[in-house]
This record gives structure tokens, C-alpha cells and sequence, in this order.
């Protein structure tokens, strides 16, 4: 079967691999669609940044050179685990987790000691096939298309971050940075019950899928002051719960800039260190709160998109095929910021 | 009658003062004790801080100079509001309030928009009598003394640094910092249920006097890593709350490394800016909580040192009177770090 693998920065192969034998309780899926994500551009551009390169992961085993991709879903073509039948439609959750530490038993997988991706941490799903744990494997419904289904991974970061925030019905909120997560953080908080709905970025066409996915109101940065603006939007009052999820410190300041007094701030985008001023977050009671990967939400994010409630397809803007993908897919999330999400169809499905 | 007015840095003057007539909703109090905090040493080493110098506060109506003194108790002897009865022994909880803005109406006046200190925006009790908003007043019981009454407030502080947490019964916690507020929340985490109690500093006075105050465990930051003690004691899981009440980088640092995963910081401690590693802290889903004054907490204080549940005045190092409050109390807490919480008695009870 045909891989993409990573060798190194600027070093993705498309490669023919025999099948390896399952290990009980693993799954082999024919993938459908797997989409690009920001972390797989950051070890593309200049990785390994997630990749293991010196010694294997505890749980996959593997390090580079390794098959990225981590949203994706497809049809299980064979299968060592006993409630996997070989035919069904899933989604992947595709976090690796021990089962047996601490976190893991207090069902915090997500906080896994050994926790890692697959797709990072082992191969993925830039392939025609992929082996995971049947942990990480959820039935769609037929309702779910598979367009949707490669796009309910980023959907997950999302909703993590919006249920790890103190969310009210109600609540006034702010989302900077229009990528993947931050759009589909837009959804979220449009679907779970949010007020105003704040969405910053400087970009014009993203902020135009800002408003098809539920944004109240739009801000681009580039023209004006984010926070004021979130402060205008909201009768002066000032966001109760802002979502970073650009990972810059400018965005951080604004994030922090446009709360009311005990506010919070979602910490979702990654990046080194910042500057936080104490004095004024103390005085004000505000709140930082950070959300990595997810837990408990492939569910009910199926039954949404089931329901018709989201679409998180709606942020696809390109399918391509496998040899395609670095031209088109890499290359062109680099240099085309029109391109949100880069849908990759390893075995050709419905691509246009 | 007599007041230790702040005329500037390094500049407290006791001068003979004309009672002012009461305003309506007013009370005039006899201070049997008032604590010299923090932001009043910060006020006379380098001030105005706090202080309002070019502009008088919206709710006192008062600006520099004027009488610090915000730890305070003592006995009504005129009132001018019904519910108030000369005679009454009462502690003083001094946050001005305006009623009227969209976080008082919430019930949230600690963070009121035009919120004050008094004894820092307007008249405190370093004075032989003190006139405060009837609203700032609390009944005291007979069983609650008036040298453990006057250490309610800093106690206030610590109370509502606990209660803004997600303290949860049997938690491990971790303090760094026993200053008065550091103290004072170690013994708030054991009245509230909490698990292990680490309290982290680096002189063995202060840590001798956490140990009264109910910490499991004592940690000397000048001979031992904090962050590794915590998780020594905690059998490697590391601490679920780390509350910061130092306000350094340094320390800042440590609470932040001695959480589990999924913990949270709590920041009490006021500084500039401080460097956050996000990458880190968005990895182990850490949550920075912050507090800054207090609300709904003096009644289950007065309880609580009613019932001798707590008890607030041990920390108190040193009575002295207002003749003596610059040299012993002001000076000593600057040069003498056994010194930790001095009561001046401006009207000479119980002085020793
Ligand atoms: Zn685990
Ligand atoms: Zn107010």
C-alpha cells in the first residue's frame, strides 16, 4: 500500500509498504479522507517538532521515518478486535493512551502519560491504509458523510477547549484566530448555546467562513483594535470567555485585553513563551485556561453532524489525492492562505 | 483625634485630627486594632500606589493625604445608619462599592468599577476612629476577640483565593510563600478540606509558624527544589491547586512545575510582567486562576474564629501603639522578617 512518509524537513516520500501483520485489538481501515493539519506543515517545514526520532514511542512503537496523518476515517478492511466488524463506516479518534496510569484511569486519556497521535507518534493516515488501536475508533452513522467524518478531529480540539472553558448559555465570547480550530471553535460555541459569538482575524476570506459557521460579529485586525472591538460588540461589557488560537503574544494580549473582570482566557494556540502582566490579570480576576487534544466529544460531534446541527465540512477547501498532496495539500497551505483545509483521498474517493 | 496620615514615601505623620460630621449610611468606629499589610509597607517604602494623589477616589471622595489602616475592628460609637447600633463590636470588611455597576449588581463588588480599599482610597483606621460605609460593617460575636478580628481581612483574602479555586475535599495543595496571606491560606486549605498541605518558603520562622497553622508538610525553597518536593510528597502525582502569594518569577515558576497534570495556579501575589512557558502549560492543561480582594466571605470567617475552628491571630507577631507604628511596626516589618503580623492599638487596649 502506498504511504507518505516523513524522512525529515521539506522530506515526504510517497512510498510502497507491505501490510504489517494486526496485534490483537487493532484495526486496519481503508482511508477515505485524511485531512492536513497545522502540526503536520510545522514537522513538514522544519521538523521533527512531535515525531520521534531518537527512541520509539512507548505505545506505537514507531519513529521516523513515519506516516503522517491524524483526521481521517474510512472503512475498517480487517480487524483483531472482537466489537470491530470489517465494513464499518468510522471516525478515528486518533489519541494513543496506556489505559493504566493515573489520568488514564480517572478517564483524563487526553493527559495520558504516554499520550501521543497517531499519525505523530506512529503512521498515519496519509496512506491508503492505517493500522489503530480499536480505542480510537468510532462508527458513523450513514447520515455522516466522509468529508465531514476526516473533519471532526479539529472539530474535537475545539469542543475540548469550549468544555474546558466555564461556558454559560448565554455567554459572550471571542475566538482569535480563523484557522481550522479557531472556525470550528465558532461552531462550537454557536451549537453550545454561546451569545455574541466575536470572531478576529486579518484575513478576509477566513473571516468570511467565520460568519457561515456562526459568527455574530466579525473583526478584522488589520483594520481595527480587536479588543475594542469585542468591547463595542458586547455594550461595553467585554467578552466573559476569549479563545486564543493563533499562538501569538499579540494575540494573547488582545485575548486577555478584551475580557470583562473575571473573564477567561482559552489558551488553545501553541507557541514559546509569552508575557503575561500579573498585576493586571490579578486585579481584574481573569482566568487562563489551556485545552490540548480532547476527550468524550467524537460522540456527540457525530450525533451533531448526524443531526445536521454542524457541518464541519464547510471548512474544506481543497480534495486532492495522494500524489497530490504535497503540491497541493503542503506547498499550498504554506503559500495560499485562501486554503483552509486540504482534504487528502489516499484511494481516490470523490475527489475534485 | 489621633491619625498616622501618609504624606508620601517614607513620610507618615501622626497628627491630631477634627471628627467630620457623619454622612447618612455612615458609622463612626473606636479601632481597638488595625494590621499593618503589604500594600501599606509598598505605600510607605515608595508610594502613592494605590493611593490617589491628583484625583479623589469616586466613592471616599478623599485623595492624599490620608490615614492608612485597612485590617481593622473596633466599636461603633455613633452611626448614622438604622441598622447599626452604637455599642456594637464589629469587624470591618473595607471594600468601597458603588451598588450600582453591572459587577455589584452581580453581586461580584470586589470587582466593582470603582472599587477601593478604604484605609488606601480613602481614610483608614491607624487612627483612634475611622468612619466607613455602614455596608462595610460585620457583627462580631463575644467568642471572636478583637486581635483575632482584625486579622479577618488578610484571612479574607485568603479564603476567597481558595474559594475562586476548584478546590475539591482531599486535594493536594501546595502554598508558596508564608507571608500573612500565605499563612493564613494554608490554614483556609485545612479548614476546607484539603488533602496534603506543602508550604514552601525560605525562612524557618515563617515555615515554623505554617506548620501551626495546619501544612502537612514543610518545604525550604533555600535548601530543597520546591517543584521536586512537591512531588515527593504528593507520591510523584504532583499537586492538584499551587497558590502563588509571593509575586516573583521565580516562584511563579515553581507552582506552575509542581502541578499535576490538569492542575491549577492560583495567583495572589502581585508583580509586573512575568514569563509563562505556553507551550508547557498548554500541554498539561494547566489553569492560572487569579484573586484579588474578597466577597461573601467575612460571615464563615466570623464562624469559623467564633467556633474555634480558626484561629487568625496567630499570626500575629507584635502589638504596638500609634506612637510606636512607624519605628516597631512600619520599620521592624521592613528589617525584621520574624515579624509577620503587627496589630497597632490606637486606642492602647491589650498592647504588650
Ligand atoms: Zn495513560
Ligand atoms: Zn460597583
Amino acid at each position: 500500500m502506498k504511504a507518505l512518509r516523513w524522512h525529515g524537513p521539506r522530506d515526504l516520500r510517497l512510498v510502497d509498504l507491505v501490510d504489517s501483520a494486526l496485534q490483537p485489538g487493532e484495526v486496519r481501515v481503508r482511508v477515505a479522507y485524511c485531512g492536513i493539519c497545522g502540526s503536520d506543515l510545522h514537522e513538514y517545514v522544519d521538523g521533527p517538532h512531535a515525531i520521534p526520532v531518537d527512541c520509539a514511542h512507548p505505545i506505537s512503537g514507531r519513529r521516523a521515518p513515519l506516516t503522517l496523518g491524524h483526521e481521517f476515517c474510512g472503512t475498517v478492511v480487517e480487524s483483531a478486535a472482537l466489537e470491530i466488524r470489517v465494513g464499518a463506516r468510522v471516525a478515528i479518534e486518533p489519541e494513543y493512551r496506556c489505559g493504566t496510569c493515573d489520568y488514564c484511569r480517572q478517564g483524563q486519556y487526553n493527559r495520558c502519560i504516554s499520550m501521543g497521535f497517531v499519525g505523530l507518534m506512529g503512521d498515519g493516515a496519509l496512506a491508503e491504509t492505517v493500522v489503530v488501536p480499536a480505542y480510537t475508533v468510532h462508527d458513523l452513522p450513514d447520515e455522516v458523510r466522509f468529508d465531514q467524518a476526516a473533519v471532526l478531529e479539529p472539530a474535537a480540539v475545539a469542543l475540548h477547549a469550549v468544555r474546558t472553558s466555564g461556558l454559560r448559555p448565554g455567554d459572550a465570547c471571542a475566538v482569535f484566530g480563523m484557522g481550522p480550530v479557531g472556525l470550528l471553535t465558532v461552531a462550537m460555541l454557536r451549537q453550545c448555546g454561546a451569545g455574541e459569538i466575536i470572531a478576529v482575524d486579518v484575513q478576509a476570506g477566513r473571516l468570511g467562513l467565520a460568519g457561515a459557521m456562526g459568527a455574530s460579529k466579525i473583526v478584522d485586525a488589520s483594520r481595527e483594535d480587536s479588543a475594542s472591538a469585542v468591547f463595542g460588540a458586547t455594550s461595553g461589557k467585554g467578552a466573559a470567555i476569549a479563545f486564543e488560537v493563533a499562538g501569538l503574544q499579540a494575540t494573547i494580549d488582545s485575548t486577555l485585553a478584551c475580557l470583562r473582570k473575571g473573564g477567561e482566557a482559552v489558551l488553545v494556540g501553541l507557541m514559546g513563551k509569552a508575557q503575561i502582566d500579573v498585576f493586571d490579570i490579578v486585579n481584574r480576576e481573569l482566568r487562563l485556561t489551556t485545552s490540548v487534544g480532547y476527550r468524550d466529544v467524537f460522540p456527540p460531534l457525530i450525533a451533531w453532524t448526524a443531526k445536521g446541527l454542524i457541518d464541519p465540512s464547510v471548512i474544506v477547501t481543497r480534495k486532492v489525492t495522494l500524489t497530490q498532496a504535497v503540491p497541493q495539500g503542503f506547498e499550498a497551505l504554506i503559500s495560499d492562505k485562501d486554503q483552509v483545509k486540504v482534504l487528502v483521498a489516499p484511494n481516490g474517493e470523490d475527489v475534485r
